[in-house]
């Protein structure tokens, strides 16, 4: 019997609702796949800070370091909103993101048959989009220093970023975008903005010197803002996209909006080696907290990404895929999905009904 | 008889043609509503670098800087693509920016019932969308410093960029912002990514203080990936948009291609006072460059917003703007708004029907 163990970071809002799921989909999964979980919980985000004063606490970060992969719910509300940096939820977020080293963000958007009519775009041109976002989620304008307040030669306020990139940053994330591109339909689309940024230039110049080590894989490259006009213009002409941490936090925000169904849409976060981070790329939606009202489904399939790209446990991902598409297939929506003729379940019973399906 | 010196670029691309209508429009509109226009045709981006080298000769600069208004067609091009950044087309157009100081972009997306089709969203998201971006244009990360290329500790390549705003800066756009919304429906969404830059971070309170000056108006503040979601789930819960250089380059276009037919979008970039500069949306498209083939409206309706944006000239605008809705109303069409039952037109002829309206 093969054994894991996995930090579990609920979070805030909708977080700990969607957890509970996925960690008693897991449980049922791993006992069918002859797989034993074991499960450690910590704060993080504004639990943490409401708990311990921090959106990271040390030993959330040294159990997530030790386990074998991270789910996380979603972090921030209202509450921190107004939180001096240091103290805001997303700041542990990215603490962690930081601190597991994971550079790789990989965001699929796949619009569903059975959802197509959830997104605001046209049939025909939601029907079949099938796309993946490799985002790089370590560096770039998010962590780039120097940063901060000032005050420039008029005395006057200032705030300042830098967005950085070196050329391994941009190869090791070019890398995840060519492989993940060959496992799919072998198209990459590299995003950038190298008409103005010196920082997309090198980018640019990187993921090309790249390519000829993929021949298998037709690279293009696209400025953002085209990119994100032809993400709406016609979202199947892309298979894979990578780009930088900024452009990717937009675009892969927008393509999933696209879906029509955020609340299904799972992400995994990886780096070189150590534990994998995985989470719904939806938020912490303090509005429906605690009403039972959340989809689960983007973080149950975060948890299949877990057991693949994670922990390379494949035929249990797909046991949990199936059992996704079969509770959806049967008839089950959440609010976020529902349309006349569904069944309308809240976000434990859409669990029961997923388990009935594993 | 008012009389006004108009500079035109007509830049690369199908810049040319889709200029040469506008000028013809601006005349006979002049001729009926008593103004007489004196044009001055420069070079810049492409052909500008093919004919003296640079991409904005001083003389093009100090000629619009001396003129009431400028006129821009488009810029840019696969042939000088490859070009270093101080040679590159989009550095033309970005001195010019910066060499009229025009720091305020105002960028209408509007869905016009006749065109609705057009739009790759539901007829009922896209129909009655009427918003306005109003994007900061002369400072942020396209003109931040330090910038370029450099090496790091490990002696590897790095590019970087810097996104900085001063409190001034961000106060005269956000200025714009408020002033607009006001003409409009009175709302204004300030758009950041205040929960994790510094230089959001200020923009945020900037424009929050601004807000007592402007009681009329109801601002709300929205996260950029949200914004990129939301304009797509339900872009008519939008007014006006105000927000920074690299943001709005991504949601304006973003927001333009809701539309469906961004050949229909003009925009406005003005300062503190000096001419203020008018251009299309769309880009050079050198694949149909020459082939009488382009949408001259977004340039005709970009000649009328220099009419009153830039010269007061409120009933000489007016009249271009019905004459160009009654072009649409009598069914002419280029191809890229083109739909079974309208008039197929190239864009000599779509001038010749425009000029028949005004
Ligand atoms: C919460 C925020 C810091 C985060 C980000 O910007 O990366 C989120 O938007 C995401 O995409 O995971
Ligand atoms: C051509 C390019 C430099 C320019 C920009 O990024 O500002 C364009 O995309 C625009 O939006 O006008």
């Amino acid at each position: 019997e093969r054994s894991y163990t996995l930090t579990l970071l609920p979070g805030d809002g909708i977080g700990p609702e969607v957890v509970a799921v996925a960690k008693e989909v897991l449980s049922l999964t791993g006992s069918l796949e002859g797989i034993k979980f074991h499960f450690i919980e910590m704060p993080v985000g504004g639990s943490a800070l409401d708990a311990v004063g921090v959106p990271l606490p040390d030993e959330t970060l040294n159990t997530a370091k030790n386990s074998d992969a991270v789910l996380l719910g979603a972090i921030g509300g209202y509450k921190w909103d107004k939180n001096e940096k240091h103290l805001k939820p997303e700041t542990g977020l990215l603490q962690l993101r930081d601190g597991l080293g994971v550079y790789a963000n990989i965001r699929p958007a796949v619009v569903l048959p059975q959802l197509v009519d959830a997104s605001t775009l046209k049939k025909e041109v939601a029907e079949r989009v099938n796309l993946v976002i490799v985002r790089e989620l370590t560096g770039g304008i998010y962590f780039g220093k120097p940063r901060g307040f000032g005050t420039n030669d008029n005395n006057e306020d200032i705030g300042f970023n830098t967005e950085k990139y070196s050329a391994s940053e941009i190869d090791r994330i070019g890398r995840v975008g060519f492989e993940v591109a060959r496992k799919r339909n072998g198209k990459l689309c590299s995003v950038d903005k190298a008409n103005v940024l010196e920082a997309s230039m090198l980018w640019r110049q990187r993921i090309t010197m790249l390519a000829s080590e993929y021949p298998d894989v037709e690279l293009s490259h696209m400025y953002v803002d085209n990119a994100a006009m032809q993400l709406i213009r016609d979202p199947k002409q892309f298979d894979t996209i990578v780009t930088n941490n900024i452009f990717g936090d937009i675009l892969s925000d927008e393509a999933s909006m696209l879906t029509g169904s955020i609340g299904m849409l799972p992400s995994a976060s990886i780096g070189e080696s150590g534990p994998g981070l995985f989470e719904p790329i939806h938020g912490s939606a303090p509005d429906i907290a605690g009403q039972d009202k959340a989809n689960p489904l983007a973080t149950v399939l975060s948890a299949a990404m877990l057991l693949k790209y994670g922990l390379g446990e494949e035929s249990a991902a797909k046991r949990i895929e199936t059992a996704v598409i079969e509770t959806l297939n049967r008839g089950f929506r959440t609010g976020d999905i529902f349309s006349s003729g569904t069944t309308l379940v809240g976000c434990k019973r859409m669990g029961e009904e997923v388990l009935k399906c594993v």
